[in-house]
């Protein structure tokens, strides 16, 4: 269970599809039809916890949650943000950042709860995530020109 | 389902057992003999997601978050630590702070998943909450202590 870096799956692979990429952490989209806008911000190095990482740490990787909850958020105004960090079957630290809508297959239930409906038309719903990763992608390079400008 | 303060449950309720409490937040304990060490940080304001907090009150509340999961796994040393701010039910941020061990009731899956197995006999995992509850109130204490002198 204890994956050592040289056999955790999301040291050796991306875990989705890449959306953004620091030297820190990378931000890479979940494809599930049943959430058309879940994200998975990955801590680059092979930590298991959220409390192995040192205060200043632990700020750049709630702050650039908070960004891709934000983005979210004015995207698509979806009915609640779920954010997780569980890692029980691969504990290299990772955070789940889902936008929920009252219309997807499990709400009001966590997304690893029962489903209360069929999933839409994953043809139905891909302009929301069209659309978030590309205002990810911009906030991420607009903060890179502030930050080399500073 | 987006209860305003006035009827929100964790407005007018503790939402668990009072462990400790901050003008900012309370940490209560769930009852739930699957998961010995079942804790939520519960935000005082009436707020619903994480991104509605100033960089300040973010700051604090995981910081707050990340001293329950150290607490946690300092005296118990679990198997992994599940963090997660959900609130599809209960729009009022709080945050689950979860103890999981390899043999509760449903590991790896989420608490919110499939069981794996039955939970273990509430007796015999008492001690575990018993530990954490005290060490808790005596780091909130210690914490005190030192903000009063600073």
């Amino acid at each position: 269970m204890n994956a050592s870096a040289t056999t955790c799956p999301l040291c050796l692979e991306t875990g989705g599809l890449l959306v953004v990429q620091t030297p820190q952490w990378r931000v890479v989209r979940v494809e599930d039809a049943g959430f058309p806008a879940f994200y998975r911000l990955i801590w680059a190095g092979h930590v298991a916890e959220f409390s192995d990482l040192d205060a200043a740490q632990r700020l750049a990787c709630i702050e650039a949650v908070t960004t891709v909850e934000r983005v979210l958020r004015e995207a698509l105004q979806p009915t609640k943000i779920n954010l997780a960090s569980l890692g029980n079957v691969v504990p290299h630290l990772h955070w789940h950042v889902i936008a929920r809508f009252d219309w997807d297959s499990h709400f009001p239930n966590p997304i690893w709860g029962e489903a209360m409906r069929e999933a839409p038309d994953a043809a139905s719903t891909q302009h929301r995530h069209l659309k978030v990763d590309g205002l990810l992608r911009r906030q991420r390079r607009d903060h890179a020109s502030v930050s080399n400008m500073g």
